[in-house]
């Protein structure tokens, strides 16, 4: 097992977006079960798409339940982003080595990763300082088969607790959705310029009141081989290391020759 | 009035995150109006703390109000990013020509940019090709003072409008909350490494059940004076141009030549 530079061994939060029933997540426990210690803080419901989304105007809740022989888990309220920092500060009551956030069922990849639960608790936890991994299937189904997306797991979190780790690492790790055996390896990515354009369904509720439903077709305006589309399209595994300044800074310094302020 | 490279005024879409009662809105409609032609599109409620969260299990509403005199306006109940994807696809069947969210109450400087609904409202129009500026002002309170947001806002928007655009822009202008007579100009600035320090109140409940409730203080780890929090704490208006591109080029870069993949 690897070391913490704490004492004992590393601690390993887990999280994810599907709720802390979704089959994803126990095969992130299981993939890595051995390698730390496991404390998962997960959200009671699905909350794909919640963002970085926090609750600020209302109460959270936690509860402890039996997921995994061996593991501490806790499924809470909120909203990913809310499990990363309630685990900190009240589960943990201490910064974990690592967290783990997936296996999400269905891609975050390109333009994907802002909307994603699964990567905004990934990268609230490296804004806090503790390096962290979000991984996806490419496939929805509950049914699924993690077998790829376990063995990739497995490999990039050794490697991490073997190495000193930059406090706000935080990567996003995308699997095919093809048989283990498929798997030509890993690819180093950029996220790729690829969304969903949105198409709303329009209907009427029985009371004959309108109402949307957000639908979408997947375009990728973004032919580079360097991106996570390219490498999934291709049977890799997309591995893209994210950050959270937001800045511009290709933009900032046009702006600051043309304003002249 | 600035012409849109398409026939008759320009189009600006006006949401925030406050919710479409919230004088913010107000102030910012009352800013820009005769620029071009407004159409406000803006949550039912408030919607602080949303980031980049989407409604994806659940039906959205959109119902038409009177806000200000000759504005279009449409009260929606999803989040901030429902509102702007909604406004393009069932309002107004087109991309308008500059999206404005704001102004805020209260500070989305800093770290505070990923979790605001505000903000992820202007990252979303320009993930769709639309030029956008997030306003926020450092006053939380209903009766906050909006003169010196007025003021940078409607200098702001007038020259965007005036020049050709990167359809990928966004801005996130934060403005200090003290008279106008103080303000001493806008900085170009990159976004400060700066956090609020969680820490969650535990209560219990009238039948005795446990709650957490998120508090925290805010602490700048960063002391650039190039940063939106060192302009605001100047009394400068901060402008940080923001990016939808999450990748980290140098850990990427790192990542190759470490991984050896």
């Amino acid at each position: 097992m690897a070391k913490s530079k704490k004492k004992g061994p590393p601690v390993i939060l887990i999280t994810n977006d599907d709720g802390v029933t979704a089959p994803g997540i126990l095969n992130l426990i299981e993939a890595v079960k051995d390698l730390g210690k496991i404390v998962v803080v997960a959200p009671d419901k699905p909350q794909s798409g919640m963002g970085h989304a926090i609750t600020i105007g209302n109460p959270l809740r936690l509860h402890p339940l039996q997921l995994s022989e061996g593991v501490e888990a806790w499924q809470c309220s909120g909203t990913p982003v809310d499990c990363v920092k309630l685990a900190v500060d009240k589960i943990l009551h201490r910064k974990p080595d690592l967290c783990l956030s997936g296996i999400n069922h269905g891609s975050n990849h390109s333009i994907n990763v802002i909307y994603s639960g699964t990567m905004s608790a990934a990268v609230e936890a490296a804004i806090e300082s503790i390096p962290s991994v979000g991984f996806s299937l490419l496939d929805y189904s509950l049914e699924a088969n993690f077998e790829g997306a376990r063995k990739y797991a497995r490999i990039i979190v050794e490697n991490l607790l073997q190495n000193s780790l930059d406090k706000h690492l935080v990567l996003n790790v995308n699997v095919p959705a093809v048989p283990v055996e498929l798997i030509k390896g890993m690819k180093i990515c950029r996220q790729a310029y690829a969304k969903y354009e949105e198409d709303f369904v329009e209907r009427n509720d029985p009371t004959g009141k309108k109402y949307y439903w957000l639908t979408g077709k997947f375009v990728n305006f973004d032919k580079g081989k360097d991106t996570d589309v390219w490498a999934l399209e291709n049977n890799y595994v997309s591995v893209v290391p994210v950050q959270f300044d937001l800045t511009n800074y290709v933009l900032k310094t046009k702006l600051e020759k043309t304003w002249k302020l």
